[in-house]
């Protein structure tokens, strides 16, 4: 893949993903102080930016590894050089497990596991007592998507991970409902009381999320945080209190292509640029400079401009930023984004862990 | 890229777009079919596949050209031997132009234009009579997305193509609204007779859209059509009526990880595999082979299906086959798709147009 090479914010054509480098990095660094000051690990989640420079960049920040959410994201960061990957996720089938086999060969790997399928394949495959794959059991906490339903069910896997000769039990992992710290960590307390009666310990309690992050406090038994749209925030993040419009790093620099009527312009940004992720947000994004303007609709590669707060306020040519409901899915989308530093552009980055299967 | 080379379906690893080729073939003869008997032109949209092979198989079997959504895509097609591509988008910029220019010179090239501004780019970038650029006026019939307002703005602008010795008026294009053929026949039919009385003839006049292609009688003043999805189907086009379930040549396969509940199966394909697409739809999919089952939530690589009207229905480890909402935006997502006969895999195909810039 050629690369274009512009030298300014003004050479780059459009639509094209905009990384403000200064903002990303600021809040990698604030929510690594938070962390650091609070007494927990940071393991940011990569699924956001798939780029192995900020991986690095987290680590070296004080991060005590990444998480990745699919084989393909961890192999890429693997070849960058990370050495200590969690993958949330089940996994299964034999092709899949023959790579994550391969992956635990060369880096400190652990993985989740929520039922007894799951869990028979990664005993099947992991046979070596020397070179033991570490599993933890995820429990769903409210979040409604995977996980054990009960502490009862946790001590169940627990025990079936401690008694495998080639598997080590890593702990418990959730990904929590938003705004339901409490209820979380309830759930998570019981679990961890009832394996301690079984005289099993968990060396990490894994919970996640950007949206609670700030109050992680609420969560006292986890011992370890994923957020992952911190490093860029969107939309649906500011709206839930996780950051500021001001320090959103990620924006999609568009042109206006046509103002059929005072009240709408059309945007060279739809659903293949922009996603259909509504995130619990009116409209597909809003403008960066102009909040008050909302994209109402998407085609593919179109976007509409609701101009009846401030009509005539775009013209044909012009050049916004959109700042997209949900950035993580705006990334998956291209094949690089462009970092700047004010007008300046940084680097061209080729998204790297994008586009994997598994 | 190294592709994968599977030689059944059972040996494809999930998630993974699967296109039923006997399906895809029938579909796109049937269209072309149709529009031979109908006797108008067929120029199909290759925003929905985005692969060569198809777009050589459309004029193959009597189209009379393609239309693509960006430069990119047409740069792909022509490097792949297209020679008749229409550009159905707002052309503007020093880049996107300079490309159009030289896409110009190699195949018969037309882009559409609803706005002086945009015109003023082109009449400036082509300059020259022996090698003119074919424009249409786009017109908003009622899609609501771009396109001059009145027949007396698409006289305007036609007026001032016919001015410009570099281009060439192509005629009218139009979106139309879906359900709409009768507001947009009588648009349309308009704008001809006033350009008629202005000594202006149209060319060409171009409508699209899959949903009401097979009601392409009811707008007798198209010439031609541009219907995109027709070659895979989905969902949201059975629901609207242009073919069953059973004609969808396009399904994402995909293994349940979880079955946290008797309720709840969880698959490994999320909004960065299926999208949010609705498209009026109730839920991001169903289970081809079991469509009272619906994806009643994503997130990025989790799909929660509800299995309340089968309980058990299926178990973790299963691959079962989802009809996405919006096929257009699922290959967009994909790096590669299988092509399969029945249980055997044909090709492992690039999406060659996809992750193009403008």
């Amino acid at each position: 893949m050629s690369l274009p090479q512009p030298r300014t914010l003004a050479e780059i054509d459009t639509p094209a993903v905009i990384i403000d480098l200064d903002k990303a990095l600021a809040n990698l660094a604030r929510a690594q102080a938070f962390a650091d000051a609070q007494g927990f690990a940071l393991r940011p989640h990569i699924k956001t930016h798939k780029l192995p420079f900020f991986a690095r960049k987290q680590v070296a920040l004080g991060a005590v590894g990444i998480t990745c959410q699919k084989i393909g994201e961890a192999e890429v960061m693997a070849d960058a050089g990370l050495t200590d990957i969690l993958i949330t996720y089940n996994i299964l089938g034999a092709a899949k497990l023959a790579r994550l086999k391969a992956l635990n060969a060369r880096v400190t790997l652990s993985v989740t596991a929520d039922n007894a399928a799951v869990l028979a394949g990664l005993v099947e495959t992991f046979t070596d007592p020397a070179r033991p794959l570490t599993v933890l059991v995820e429990c769903d906490t409210g979040g409604g998507r995977c996980g054990v339903q009960t502490p009862a069910e946790a001590l169940a896997l627990a025990q079936s991970i401690v008694a495998a000769p080639g598997l080590r039990f890593g702990g418990l992992m959730t990904f929590p409902k938003v705004g339901k710290a409490a209820e979380s960590q309830a759930w998570l307390a019981e679990a961890v009381a009832l394996l301690a009666a079984h005289d099993i310990t968990c060396p990490r309690i894994s919970t996640g999320g950007t949206p609670d992050f700030q109050k992680a406090g609420d969560v006292p038994v986890a011992t370890e945080f994923r957020p992952g749209t911190y490093i860029y925030l969107d939309r649906a993040q500011v709206a839930m209190g996780a950051g500021t419009l001001d320090q959103c790093a990620l924006t999609v620099l568009t042109t206006v292509v046509s103002r059929p009527t005072p009240q709408r312009a059309i945007l060279d940004a739809g659903s293949k640029t922009l996603s259909s992720d509504l995130f619990g947000q009116q409209g597909f994004g809003i403008l960066r400079d102009r909040p008050e303007l909302t994209l109402s609709g998407l085609s593919e590669e179109h976007g509409v401009l609701d101009l009846s707060p401030m009509p005539g306020a775009v013209a044909v040519g012009d050049r916004v930023h959109v700042l997209p409901n949900h950035a993580c899915v705006v990334t998956n989308l291209f094949d690089y984004v462009y970092f700047v530093s004010g007008d300046r552009v940084v680097d061209v980055v080729p998204v790297a862990a994008r586009g994997r299967v598994g």
